[in-house]
Parts: structure tokens; C-alpha cells; sequence
């Protein structure tokens, strides 16, 4: 059983993944080789994965070729979906059982097309996917938080080739998205205005950072962008959850993100990449406790960070939690908007 | 000159290093080519260095070969020592200008040895320089924190494979710092202990997760290790600051870290690294504001963490803030501890 530990000084939570128990010789072989033989997520392959949980396929039989988009339980899960969370202290340290969701999201037999050279339907149905899990597993009363991310390319620790995304539902609100929460509630609380609303605003105004823009979504690269070339994206107007996005929405949201993807892919030379959504998190969906009043769907704003993995996390940034950025976000926007797409 | 901004959203900063901006086909370069010619830390190449800020050697000329350990400017640094902060807001955003020190220093002429292959008065002269440069940079108002670090290993950012350190001082305390210093004084304020000692005395009681131990340092796997084999090292009775090491102190050190770091080394085939040291910040030696008394002699402990770079982050890690660690910190040490040193 994977263990959830808590470090009392840094105030975080690991997976310690105690199933597959690493020796030292094990790194070696993982900095010698990289390459693998039959890929799991191809047609004819579906063996190789367990058991699908939810697929979108007209009429084919479960677990074989057919399907347009897959999912499956992660085969090397960092959580288990089984058990109970068993809270404890071990000493002055806390623990608990590593009990959550890891999913893979299959977006395509194509083993060789990325997400953005998809067609804008596939494109969409992969993000109804995304919000089709994200309902889901929100019901799970053991859940807190449910992200959906894509790691491209093996600089950006992707140890397949084949287009994936990949969803992890965690017991406890991550540290990352804890304090995007509390910054977006106390501004809040002093201006009843939602912090995102209040960039987004900026950034259209100013337009030096801004990306792509359309009726509905922006993407622009942050003001304190930690990478080169980071993009992040939203919708223009409030909105605090990705699970109640229409069909519709979902279907001009693959336009803009493929229109940002492939701006990225095309002015950087096809660049490892990763992405995290971050959308409200799950206990809003449960009964509030007595005299607790929550402003999610007020004070919060679901978005998208897009990572080119461009540069290396050095001593510095693991000893100050700083990022030194060689490329001002005005520079990177500018270059991102005229590449021709 | 590079600019400090502020993310609202994640309360972090970032330093925009304006006056290297790169363009996309820099990063293609830097993905193609690796190697590079002439060292410029090597004996007769001091003139590819800017001036040297302080040096040990016996009786040699300025700037040239002679020199045991050598600080030199970084030539590409990331903040500019000449300036004032000019704190400023940008719209809803902060600014200000990169104002800082960015060091490296030299630790040998011997462009193939590691640290730990060096003698332990080799290695003890490198840490006193460590001493040396934090006191120095502590004098300086602008300043709220010194950190010195070492990345080892291009897989750990290290640019160049000559043994060196670098050291940045921050016009900010650093998150991460902040953090600590945070969870420091809480367990203080609530307890009159310092968490460090606590930490200390609760892992040399199990002993499973310890690494190293002698009468003055204690070397060990952290309960909540975020990566495979991380280590952290500290003083086993309490010293908030490593700028009061005496020579004493920094041979026995000298030891110490050296058989860590061969400990690891042989574990491992020569792994990539990063390491940190985390001691006090530069605010406690200013004039106390009135009626704030500072308890961080008795709150804070110093100590280096050590991270072999074994495995990657990715949309996971960048999303939540958590961490997958595959080796379970109690094997990690068992491993540490039994290879032959």
C-alpha cells in the first residue's frame, strides 16, 4: 500500500510509493535505456492495460480495438482506489493510507499525432473526457482534489510516446493548488472581485503578454512566469468549474487550445511540455459545515498552466522555491503570436 | 537588469533575467549541444573569469594559478550587485529591480575531482569560504537571505563539470526559506522546542531513516523524502547559524559531508545532485524592529539538503506541489548505510 507522509517543516504531502520499492541499481537502468517495444496504448493492445473504466467507441467490443478516446486505471499507480485513509501519527510525523484515483487517459489510437494535430472533435472529446472523470470522481466522498495533467515528450517525464494525459485524484488539497485558493479567497474577501477576472482584465488591456484570444477563452504567458515560454489559459468570462462546460464550450475550447498548442510546438521545435488543469476542487460539491459559507464559485477560476520544459531546476530554485526565467514573458508572448499556424 | 517580479496567485517570485532574453532557436541549441572547450576554473584560464572577490592561496599573484579555492562573479548572473530594489507595482502586480549577488565559487584547480575526492583540509577550506561569503554578503541592508548551493551533474543544472559552488543572495526571503522559518516558529511559539532538534532526537531514536552519525553531525533519509535517497544533514545539538562555525567545527563537518557524499556517490554511480544549505537569514543581525523580539536563535536550526536527481518532475509534481518518491526513505538509508566507504 502506497503511504501518504507529511513533512512538517515544508508543510507538504508525499506519495511514498512503497509497492515498487527501488534499489539503487534500478536508476542506473533508468538513466541507461529509454526506448520500449510494443506500445500498450495502440490498437490490438488493449491486453496490455487492465481493464478500461470508461471509453468513447461506436459499437465495439470493451477492451478491444475501435475506441476513439480510453481510460484506464494507471498501471504503476502512484495511489490505490481500494481502502480506507486511516489518519495516523507515527511519532511526531503524520501519515495516512495512499488511497486516491490515478487514471490514464488514452486520447487517440494514433501513436504518432500529439493532441494539437488532432482534428478539433477529437481534440473535444478528449476534454469531455476529462470532464466526464472529473464529475465522477468528485463523488468519491474520499477526494479532495482531482487534476488532470499531460506530460509530452521524456524531458518532461513522459515515459511514453504515445498521446496520454493522465488524472490523479488525491485525498488531500495539494500544497500548489491550497495556496492558488487561498490567494483567490482573500481577494475576494477584501474586493468581491475574483482575482483571475482581475489579470485576465489586465492582460487584455496591456495585450503584451496576451497569446490568443477569442470570444471565449485567453491564453497570455504570466507576468511572473516561472519557465520560458509558460502559457496559461482561461475563460475570459467567470467561471469557477470545468466539469459544467457544455458540449459547445468544449468544442471552442479545443479550437483555442490547439490554436495554443501548436504555437508552442511550432516556435520551439516540438518542445517537451506539461500541463495541469486546475479546476475547483471536489468538498465544494459537499454539504457545507454549519456557519461555513464558501465563495468557490465566486472568488475561484479554473485554468490551464502549459510548462515548455526548456530549462533545468537547479539548486537554486529547489533551496529558495525562486525560478530564474531567461525570457521575459513580453518576449516569449510576441515570438508565440507570430508564429504562423 | 534583470527584474524581481511577483506572482499574486502563488505569492512566489521570479527573477526575469532581461538581459540575457532568449529567443526560441536558443533552446534548440541548448537541447542539441552540451560539451564545451576551454575550463575557464582551471589553473591559466583565470582571465575567462571576471576578477576573483576572494581567494585562498599562498603567496600567488591576483588572478592567477597559485589558488586553493576561488570566488569569482558569475558571468551570467542572475542578479546585478550594483543598484537599489526600487520596489514598484506594475498595475495589480510588484516589481522590482534583480538587485543581488550571484558568486561562484572555485573549490579546487583539480577539474576531474569531486568534492568528496578531495582531502578533508580541501574540503574544509571550502566550507569555511562558504562561511566567509554569508558573513560578508549579511553585511549588505539590501539583502534578506544568502544561499549556497552546488549542482553537480548537467542532469542538476550544472553547466560547466569543474567542482564548484555558487551562492546568490536575495533581496527577498525565498519561499521555500520562508516556509521553514514559518513552521520553526510556530513549533516554537507552541512548544518552547526547536522542530529540528525534535526531528533530530526522533531519528537518531529509530534509526531506520539514519545515514551518518557522529558526536557533532547527524546525517539522515527525511520521513516525507520527495526523492529517492534525499538527505538531510544538520548539527546534532542545536546552532541556528553556520556563519559561527569555527575551524573545528568545519573539519568535523568536512568529515561528515564527505562520507555522505561518497555514501551516496557509490550508491548510486556517480549520480547528478543538488545540494542546499539553509542557514539563517540575514534579518535577525539588523537593529529589531520595537516590540518585535526575534526568537530565531532558539527557533531555527541550519541545515544542508542533499538531492540526488534521479528521477523527473512532471504535470503531477507541477500541479500539486506533491511529490512521487518510488524508494521508501527507510531503504534508502539501509542502502546509504551498507555500502563500503
Amino acid at each position: 500500500m502506497p503511504e501518504l507522509r507529511h513533512d512538517p517543516i515544508q508543510k507538504r504531502w508525499v506519495i511514498i510509493a512503497t509497492e515498487r520499492a527501488r534499489r539503487p541499481s534500478d536508476f542506473r537502468i533508468e538513466r541507461d535505456t529509454g526506448g520500449d517495444g510494443k506500445c500498450p496504448f495502440c490498437y490490438g493492445n488493449e491486453g496490455m492495460t487492465p481493464p478500461e473504466i470508461r471509453v468513447f467507441r461506436d459499437g465495439s467490443a470493451a477492451n478491444a480495438p475501435g475506441w476513439k478516446v480510453r481510460v484506464v486505471p494507471n498501471k504503476f499507480p502512484a495511489l490505490r482506489i481500494e481502502g480506507d485513509l486511516d489518519r495516523a501519527a507515527a511519532g511526531q510525523y503524520d501519515r495516512m493510507n495512499g488511497i486516491g484515483a490515478h487514471e490514464v487517459i488514452i486520447e487517440t489510437p494514433h501513436h504518432d499525432k500529439d493532441l494539437p494535430d488532432l482534428s478539433l472533435d477529437e481534440i473535444a472529446l478528449v476534454l469531455s473526457m476529462y470532464r466526464d472523470r472529473i464529475m465522477d470522481l468528485r463523488n468519491d466522498p474520499r477526494f479532495r482534489y482531482v487534476l488532470v495533467f499531460r506530460n509530452r515528450g521524456s524531458a518532461a517525464g513522459a515515459s511514453l510516446a504515445h498521446p496520454h494525459s493522465q488524472l490523479i485524484a488525491t485525498p488531500v488539497t495539494p500544497r500548489t493548488v491550497a495556496i492558488e485558493l487561498e490567494s483567490a479567497r482573500e481577494h475576494y474577501t477584501a474586493k468581491e472581485r475574483c482575482i483571475f477576472c482581475d489579470i485576465i482584465a489586465q492582460e487584455l488591456a496591456t495585450h503584451s503578454r496576451v497569446v490568443a484570444a477569442d470570444a471565449d477563452f485567453v491564453s497570455w504567458c504570466p507576468y511572473a512566469s516561472r519557465f520560458p515560454f509558460e502559457v496559461t489559459l482561461a475563460p475570459r468570462r467567470h467561471e469557477h468549474d470545468f466539469g459544467v462546460l457544455d458540449d459547445q464550450a468544449l468544442a471552442r475550447l479545443a479550437r483555442h487550445l490547439r490554436e495554443v498548442l501548436l504555437r508552442i510546438k511550432r516556435s520551439l521545435d516540438d518542445p517537451p511540455y506539461n500541463y495541469m488543469l486546475h479546476t475547483a476542487p471536489a468538498y465544494h460539491l459537499k454539504p457545507r459545515r454549519p456557519g461555513y459559507w464558501s465563495t468557490i464559485e465566486l472568488d475561484w477560476h479554473w485554468h490551464l498552466e502549459i510548462l515548455p520544459r526548456l530549462t533545468k531546476m537547479a539548486g537554486f530554485e529547489w533551496g529558495t522555491g525562486f525560478y530564474i526565467n531567461p525570457t521575459p514573458p513580453e518576449d516569449a508572448a510576441r515570438f508565440l503570436r507570430e508564429v504562423t499556424v
